[in-house]
């Protein structure tokens, strides 16, 4: 039986350990955070866009991202109510400037636009300043807090609270003397600490703050997830189907872990001029957390060295959830296998060494 | 002695219970909320603006409001540090129409109208947007938070954490069975609860929504308060000596305790239109108190009936921290002499009854 030991308890690590015990690895995962309030899953909003997010970025990255997108329906299925709604996005443009900047984007993803009252035809809540807007049926919702907790319920007594600041101490002998270690040297060490890969492994993975926000109403004010621009300021707004709508988020090369008032100030500005009907609903959270960016913002996938004991699993930008799935399964095929499917060749860490 | 049972462990009660026991009462404060966030006091600024606050209100109000401004140096004289700072506060309109607006409170409160550079040159922060303002000598500031803190300390083995439905229960017969409880009946009975008064005594006094944030950057950035209209919306502005800068406040008729996000977004627009360098500033709470209002906004302090068992000393509305020291001072005499000062006359619960 394959011995691995997982670095990060957050979507991504969950998900590579919980696809490996399914194959029937003995898996550990080591969780820095075990409030579980540190991870970007934890803050992310669960938009799975495809298209949104890699617009413009290079040709590797949206395979990955739509193969990714693929696997979701199975990936779900196996793990209960976890809020996936394939209810569709739309896009929005408030204004003459954000409807040209949004022209570009609804082009390159073969959306139609469509006019205001269309849009609100579609959305009611939609305010009737927005000019245009667009439909993205392809982009669904999940709830990221939703998953986690299922994946930790899966993995229940493989989970070691305790931060690694030095992955050799695993690779050497594994990690003694913590209830539920394995107290042995595993045969792979997956790590997938999100932007703390980056002093763990050397790699160049940096943290890119986000501030987000959650309120709370009636449910059924929004029914598509809101991907708008309303004077220059970018939003999201994700309706959940109890009432809560998460709206996100700021994007700062920053390293703390303040929410600030001129980040609030944005979101909510742009959430509000999008959907005034937001205005009375409930501010319940305040949180910011950090995407791992890499240079080419594309995640790290593979061996990070010739000996093949250690894998990086981390780097995935604005697409970590989204990428969980796909993530999960080519690192499990990697670690069990020990050879890579071909789409992990634009993504090896060997492009940053 | 005169054994007094005092209603509400906020600021209004606290005071009176601190001078009667100053003055040499057996003095016991019904506390419903002991962990201390429940009080408009918790939420409240500090701002001590006898003009501002009551420049269009009637005269007695006035009256009152400057009488009690006068005690400040004495009060926090015997309390320590409490954050009383005597800088001042500058009056601020952003634009044409807020300068209009202003003016006439300007003129009301004889403050001498400063351009937008005068008023920079005195707090360089402020917006090169802001069109106008006045300089208010006389409007100081002070922590609510502090001052509670140092009275029930004060009041330390006096203070009961139990909420009262019925006064006639203390009037009766004390409470018994409750550490600390006099357990005899009280000579006179004291209701300072605030909002909560009016369900104790059927007096019309009624909860007034307020959402307070509180921001933290570097100390200095603002030495005055700010008290000003940006496009309509009002909002001040207090800086502590800390860094902590208090933002407030929504005005709404509501009893609901939820932040919103169109009540936050409005106080960081207009915080943020008047002093843009606060948007660095972390964003450390967002709060929402209850002031409470009466059918005229003044308080009613006196007895609730001829009988002269029950006092009354609430409904603070807005100016609940400026009459702390002047309620206690008015009250304690009523309470230990039976005579009310003629000051009180235009405050007495009759005259809604």
């Amino acid at each position: 039986m394959t011995r691995v030991a997982v670095v990060g308890g957050g979507i991504i690590g969950l998900s590579i350990a919980a696809e490996l015990l399914d194959r029937g690895a003995d898996v550990t995962v080591y969780d820095p955070s075990p409030d579980g309030v540190d991870g970007a899953w934890h803050v992310a909003a669960g938009m799975l866009a495809p298209g949104g997010e890699s617009a413009f970025e290079y040709p590797h990255l949206t395979r990955l991202l739509e193969a990714g997108h693929e696997l979701w329906p199975s990936f779900v299925a196996g793990l209960g109510d976890v809020g996936y709604d394939r209810a569709g996005t739309l896009s929005l443009a408030l204004t003459a400037d954000d409807v040209a900047e949004a022209a570009r984007e609804w082009k390159h993803q073969k959306l139609t636009p469509l006019t205001g009252s269309r849009v609100r035809d579609l959305e009611p809540a939609i305010s009737p300043r927005v000019r245009a807007g667009a439909f993205a049926a392809a982009e669904h919702q999940v709830d990221p807090r939703k998953i986690v907790a299922v994946l930790r319920e899966r993995l229940t007594g493989r989970i070691i609270p305790r931060p690694i600041t030095d992955i050799s101490e695993l690779d050497e002998r594994g990690v003694a003397g913590v209830a539920g270690d394995v107290g042995v040297r595993p045969d792979v060490v997956v790590v997938a600490a999100g932007y703390r890969t980056g002093a763990l492994t050397g790699l160049p993975i940096r943290p890119v703050k986000g501030q987000v926000l959650r309120l709370r109403g009636e449910p059924g004010l929004l029914k598509h997830v809101i991907d708008g621009a309303a004077d220059g300021r970018h939003v999201y707004l994700v309706p959940r189907a109890d009432g809560e709508v998460v709206v996100g988020a700021t994007q700062e090369e920053r390293a703390d872990r303040m929410p600030t008032a001129g980040g609030v100030h944005d979101l909510l500005r742009a959430a509000l001029d999008l959907v005034p009907g937001l205005a009375e609903h409930e501010l319940t959270e305040v949180t910011v957390g950090h995407r791992p960016g890499t240079p080419d913002n594309a995640p790290i996938l593979g061996f990070l060295d010739d000996d093949r004991r250690v894998v990086v699993a981390a780097g995935h930008f604005r697409n970590g959830i989204l990428l969980a799935p796909i993530t999960a399964r080519l690192i499990a095929d990697l670690v069990l296998t020990g050879s890579a499917d071909p789409i992990l060749d634009a993504f090896a860490p060997g492009r940053f060494r």
